[in-house]
């Protein structure tokens, strides 16, 4: 689809995950079919989508600009009928995934794209009850969705590459970024990689080397900014000074794993999360929680803006902020 | 000290960490006096510093104005003589650095500040050689030090509060974002929340799911941008929704613990680093090595300057540009 009319994007869902994708497909100018469960979604969404408009990352817009484009459609098949893709964002049940996209397959056209914000499971499993079971590709955000520009894309073992490609270029004419997975593990990448780093931070606080504030600001003023600039692997390089990785790599030497070894391995029990609940009410959950979220995406918005500034190099989501394609299979 | 004149800080060594505090220090007007075992140390600092005067976080300075306050003073004892604190960078051999406080403690005066920059020494061991074992307290900074907020404060155990509040002052008279550290564990935070997610990023490229350049796009587009803006603590309880923490800990249960015990446990032999920095070879490491430095500073201060601009609560280093006070004993 080249196209004059605007690509028709059907939701399934209105969780947290699904109403950042409603409000950022209409801010993109797509046509959005909301499907869900719901009784009242038309009346939850509407209320819920300010706070969206609010925060989008190229500045706010009108919610009602939203809502024009935004329809309500109770039953599925209808919902995806005339859909150019479908972002599926039910809740992590993998035999409901199943047969929803059994259902979503037998109605939508035969070229829309299938796509899954599933967090946990695997592309495979997605489109076990399909004809072709290879055609559900996962694509991952990260919260919000409307904000954060991570998309995760892992296709099932098999799939057509030229499937993959069509998703990664729909989020990339979103603004997104998206990065496709060599094959798919679960909890994919980022979600690993924080699973590893509170690990360690559970382990700290129940050490009682530092509280959840402490930790927070530990974070913030150090790995947090520097990861919001270069990633692990390119900081360790210049970390290694002039000799790169493979100095910080010789240099380290036998430490690394000795590091790793002495990594904490706490328990998750019900006394080590009350301990971080009750330092969290001292610190920052003693804030209202609408408060702190939007102090978050302001801030990230800001972060976003200022490195979208220092260099022009990184994806311009203003630039797909018209008429982003959804290209035919 | 209250004081007109500016404090004097010594500062010992001249690696990476230590240009970094010479650059700051003389930035924010403090006298100081680099102690080297480099018999070129004045020639190496004058050729380095313009690096770091370019990159200070509220805009380039002229070395040749923080040169006008740097002396070099071949001999220890003349460097900490009239020394309001010491800042320690020497390289991290235990033996060494006490030997180094000793000698320091014996010529400095009584109240000066004995701080130490080591990223993998206790306070406990560097005081031992001293009459004070307590008088040594870790300011370990975050590499490089003239940029990234954080400090890590921890004193030696059983050391005198005041004296480590005196360190706090000092470092938060600069700008920076010192966080006392309530006991000390080997790699004290930041560094062992690094380990934990780069063993798992190495089990990552080990495993075929995504490349060194992948890996770290993920994380600058997602985990990186968030954790800039809220720690992983302050995170997660967004992520739970208006439930917070407490129903993020709840929806996700044991989940906690298996997402755990599914990290990788990967090797660091020869085999994993020959792979990974064959992939940063293809990926950031084609680029200069200067050139990638500049553009992370870069890139760094301004994130640093979105967040200040858009949480003005923040500690903002402007106030504090003019004679930072030492507090005395």
């Amino acid at each position: 689809m080249s196209t004059q009319k605007p690509p028709t994007a059907a939701v399934i869902g209105t969780g947290t995950i699904a109403l950042g994708w409603i409000a950022l497909f209409a801010a993109r100018g797509l046509r959005v079919r909301v499907s869900s469960t719901r009784p009242d979604a038309a009346e939850y969404v509407t209320e819920a989508l300010p706070g969206y408009a609010a925060t989008l990352p190229d500045g706010a817009l009108d919610p009602a600009t939203l809502l024009d484009r935004i329809s309500f459609v109770a039953d599925l098949r209808d919902a995806v009928a005339d859909a150019d893709l479908v972002q599926e964002n039910a809740p992590e049940d993998l035999a409901l995934k199943q047969k929803l996209f059994a259902r979503v397959a037998d109605a939508a056209p035969p070229g829309a794209l299938l796509l899954s914000s599933t967090s946990t499971l695997l592309p495979d499993q997605l489109g076990a009850e399909l004809a072709e079971p290879g055609r559900v590709v996962v694509g991952h955000p990260f919260n919000p969705p409307h904000i954060v520009p991570l998309v995760e894309v892992v296709g099932a073992r098999g799939a057509d590459p030229a499937l993959v490609a069509r998703a990664v270029d729909f989020y990339r004419g979103l603004g997104k970024h998206p990065v496709v997975l060599r094959r798919a593990l679960p909890g994919f990448v980022a979600n690993r990689l924080q699973t590893a780093l509170l690990r360690e931070a559970i382990h700290l606080v129940r050490e009682g080397v530092v509280t959840v504030g402490e930790l927070d600001t530990v974070v913030t003023s150090s790995i947090g900014q520097r990861w919001a600039v270069v990633g692990p692997f390119e900081a360790f390089h210049l970390g290694g000074g002039p000799g790169g990785l493979r100095h910080w790599f010789a240099h380290l030497g036998a430490g690394l794993e000795r590091g790793w070894e002495s990594l904490g391995r706490p328990p998750a029990d019900e006394e080590t999360v009350e301990t971080i609940l009750a330092q969290a009410d001292l610190s920052f959950a003693r804030r209202p929680y609408p408060e702190l979220a939007a102090r978050r995406d302001r801030r990230q918005n800001a972060v976003i803006a200022a490195l979208r500034t220092e260099d022009p190099a990184a994806p311009a989501p203003d630039s797909a902020r018209t008429s982003p394609a959804v290209s035919q299979a």
